[in-house]
């Protein structure tokens, strides 16, 4: 099943790729961002060997495709090959905020830009970006751009890629928005308090031309990011760290916080001495009994830091399509039933899928993206919720949590029977 | 890859579509099933406006369909179009009953029709359906259709769509039975204790001419409903929620039962002026303790509403194929595991795959179906079983729950190992 | 989309399956090892029932594919049909040991070979294994092995296809190694126990040409066994269940172990009668209060035996194309996310997918495999992880568990930031 514009395409990215689309080594970017050395030489003569090996003739797993069809498409570019005028920035903060996510109900977490979930940040794709990420809480943080291919020294994840973000630092976050799709971003340091606690958010980079828009010609697209929260242990752990935090930041200014205070040793065999040596790793129980536990007690859910009955709806028309892209910024899988409806799931992780998938529930796990397509065929109310109803409660009260509506705006005219808000069932 | 007999039919949808399918005003039908305003001039601008976004040539993500192929096939019709000789007329109730799990186990649910899972239902697609629905308990209760598509108001969610389903009353739901394929009904209200414990039940939904059954020619059409219960909560709910009812009747003959006492508001704006006011919203913490908890504790699990060792086995011959239809009827996820094949995933949600997956593992969702195909390739004993075994497990005792067996019917004449029933490894 | 070639295939297919294909009665193999009836005039004309239902003319679900596209493909042979010369013999034993999963903690488990996880096995495809299983512990056991097609009497479930396996017994089973792919192998007696603590390994197919070979031409090829333990349960259940093997030995001595005590019975109908005259079964609630728990608290989690910072890193080259087999030898999904690629899964429970998948996280449910292929297009060190972070942890304890990382061997030469281990964020 040749398809001579696929393979025009594949061509272009061979020729791109061969052509040393690693870069050069450039100068050091602030904040982090430098270049991976060049050796195109060696690079070329595995790519020989890979294809070697992959086109013996006949037998390939999917032979009506063109070779190569798998290689990725856009080079990874370090921040050096930024063109300086062109650069898009953004600001991020952290601060810590009390969020009130149901009326009555409020608890602190961490809060990008002071909102839960932070803001929603689109760019172009291939678009360059650079954040200035400054710190205004006690605790260190990163910033991990989940999804994004980038230059690995603006991941965002401590003691691998920089070092944690210090209080008051401003750290820069420097890359290309590659590839186009719907992706998020989120803290790494501390991930199961930070992230989920709530610093998450959108990140969508979306294609100069949109082969979902093409197909659908969708005239409204919704964002919903997903959310878990365990606030009793959010709020302990909150304390505990900013307690721990004045301790290592007073021994820091003494000079005298250690590697095996920090419990943060340079390699795996400093660490495996520290141990000869005695030292007893934090995670030995009945050491720091006080954080010994193995699951988070989940009691409030939510949509774009809301939970039911202040969940916004998604509206649509009788005939108009819609897409919703939705983003699990929490630590649970959720299963979203759309009522009344089939939908199409589109994409996964932001790329489009292959084989669009006709569902009426989609299971969506932690950390990962979906892209649906909605028409709008069955003019209604339709609740959409996680089909674990453990998640539609407010502090184990049902309704409430993760459950909205789909509304059609047709209904303001209609006489008959218009939704209501129930909170103990 | 044009495929002729399905532009034709993609016309046929057209057509079909722009005719009007949504219908005109008619008469109210006793038990809430109305119309939708008709604004067909409206659709179809908002139609043209769709396609011209999308047709814009070259660039759709599935080039090789024929446009539009996402479309839904079947117009959804209010009850007033039902042909008043041609409906199917379907008795269900709701009692509360002891049910026997398992030998010397038995616990109160709410059952369909005094069975667990409830009756299976099965239609013709494009059946008219009236389902009489009576509430033989002193709870409410209603019936959703999960993954039908129809008139809002036959949706089946308390507050949303209805009231609910008062003690002694009777409900009507009319719809036409579509999209065909393996779906579910269950109660909205109070979900996860309605649901779970024990109103749920398999819809299937048959076309004329079954793809499927095109394909592969099975002989036999197995329905696995799969059940998780947890037993102390739903024993202290069911007890909490009579008690509470008999307050709430009373309140009501008194006239005395107000918003804030049955917790449902007109619009969210009474709700938050309620709030306002100074009204504490039942989820705060400490209020109601006794129904604080943040996850069930699941200690019994079932297939079609038995654990091993009384769960059926599925009879399957050598040379033969048979269609095994899983719905989930319960809040966690299964991972249904097939010892001595690879079986064939052929439709989700109902809905026939795009690409069939061949896998001996499959995780089905809270709310999802699944549709597999057994080839009958290898006689013997086969467990089939949740490969989370802490659901193979009846009150934490393993083997228990979730357990079945494929058995080939040649073994009766077989001489080597047969089966004995294990409780406790 | 007619494919000769294979259609061709799918002849072979039929004919080989026509002409008798399950065998003739033979002589009964140590171990357990028999021969199924046969019946082929019976399989035959069933077949021909399946044919003439599935072949009515148009309507297929997948008219594309040639029929019959989905049979199986290779025939399920007895081990009697075993050439004796060409047995490949494997000899696994089952022992406690202590297992010291990061430094300073260590747990008694059930270790193949004394490893953790058990040996890796790889098979050519349609090599017939034979495996000498010697029980070195007290306690029962058998080997499963997972997504195998074989004679159900090597299926290895305990009461289900033989005995299980005693003390100091060895068990042998034979099998031909099929289909191609990658698959797992652990034990089915008190599964939630053995098979997590720790009795499981890979068992990797590889057929003569691999289509995934030569689609991607990877020049490594890494297995990553999933694991999750509850090491508190464990160590109360393995010394329950050795004092109560302890009992049942000395029971068995005195020909005074009968059904209730052991709780195994002949046939369903047996089971019941012992019901009806007054016998308690086990999962009563109360009964055996010990062991009455409905989930495993989970507080330490693995790749291949070791929780970060012991996780081997995965190495790649710039260039370079891997292909990594995820296979979960636990209870629970884990979401595993790459960080700054996406990659491509290409099967699913050992088997190719018909549409690869290009994702960043992938959720893999428990007894589940994934196959998946990692370009090496973005070097850097990129953290590989458990989405779900409540598992990134030892003991509750943040960072550490299910974390790995993808490692470019450039990176040596690299003049920039250098991962730390870190323990305690």
């Amino acid at each position: 099943m040749a398809d001579e514009s696929r393979e025009e395409t594949t061509c272009d990215r061979r020729e791109f790729f061969q052509a040393g689309a690693f870069g050069v080594a450039g100068a050091v970017v602030a904040g982090g961002a430098s270049n991976t050395p060049d050796d195109s030489a060696d690079v070329a003569a595995r790519e020989a060997e890979t294809k070697a090996a992959a086109t013996r003739g006949g037998g390939r797993a999917w032979p009506d495709r063109p070779e190569g069809w798998w290689r990725h498409q856009n080079a990874v570019l370090p921040p050096s090959e930024a063109p300086a005028q062109e650069i898009r920035e953004v600001e991020l903060d952290i601060q810590i905020i009390k969020h009130e996510i149901v009326p009555g109900y409020s608890f602190h977490v961490l809060a990008f830009n002071g909102q839960v979930p932070g803001p929603e940040l689109r760019f172009r794709e291939g678009e360059w970006v650079k954040v200035y990420f400054t710190n205004r809480t006690e605790l260190m943080h990163t910033i991990h751009w989940h999804g994004v291919d980038l230059q690995y020294e603006n991941d965002g994840v401590p003691y691998t890629t920089q070092h944690p973000v210090m209080p008051n630092a401003t750290f820069e976050y420097t890359f290309q928005a590659i590839p186009a799709g719907t992706r998020l971003y989120h803290c790494h340091f501390g991930t199961p308090l930070h992230m989920q606690h709530a610093m998450h958010g959108a990140l969508i980079i979306e294609p100069e031309q949109d082969p979902i828009k093409e197909e659908f010609g969708y005239t409204r697209d919704y964002t919903l990011v997903l959310e878990s929260f365990a606030t009793n242990d959010a709020r302990d752990d909150l304390n505990f760290m900013l307690e721990r935090m004045k301790q290592r930041m007073w021994l820091m200014k003494e000079g005298a916080l250690d590697e095996e205070t920090l419990a943060v040793f340079e390699s795996k065999e400093t660490f495996l001495a520290a141990i000869d040596r005695g030292w007893d790793p934090p995670y030995l129980p009945n050491r720091n009994q006080k954080r010994e536990r193995a699951a988070q007690d989940y009691n409030f859910f939510a949509i774009n830091g809301k939970a039911y009955p202040l969940t916004a709806p998604i509206m649509i028309r009788r005939g108009e399509t819609i897409r919703v892209r939705l983003i699990n910024g929490g630590g649970l899988m959720h299963h979203m039933h759309l009522h009344g409806h089939q939908f199409w799931q589109v994409a996964e992780d932001g790329n489009v899928l292959s084989s669009p998938l006709q569902i009426n529930t989609i299971s969506v796990g932690p950390g990962k993206t979906a892209d649906i397509i909605i028409e709008g065929y069955n003019p209604g109310y339709w609740t959409f919720h996680d089909h674990d109803t453990s998640r539609v409660t407010n502090n184990g009260m049902y309704p409430g949590g993760m459950l909205t509506m789909l509304v059609y705006e047709e209904m303001d005219d209609y006489d008959g029977y218009h939704p209501k808000i129930a909170l103990d069932e």
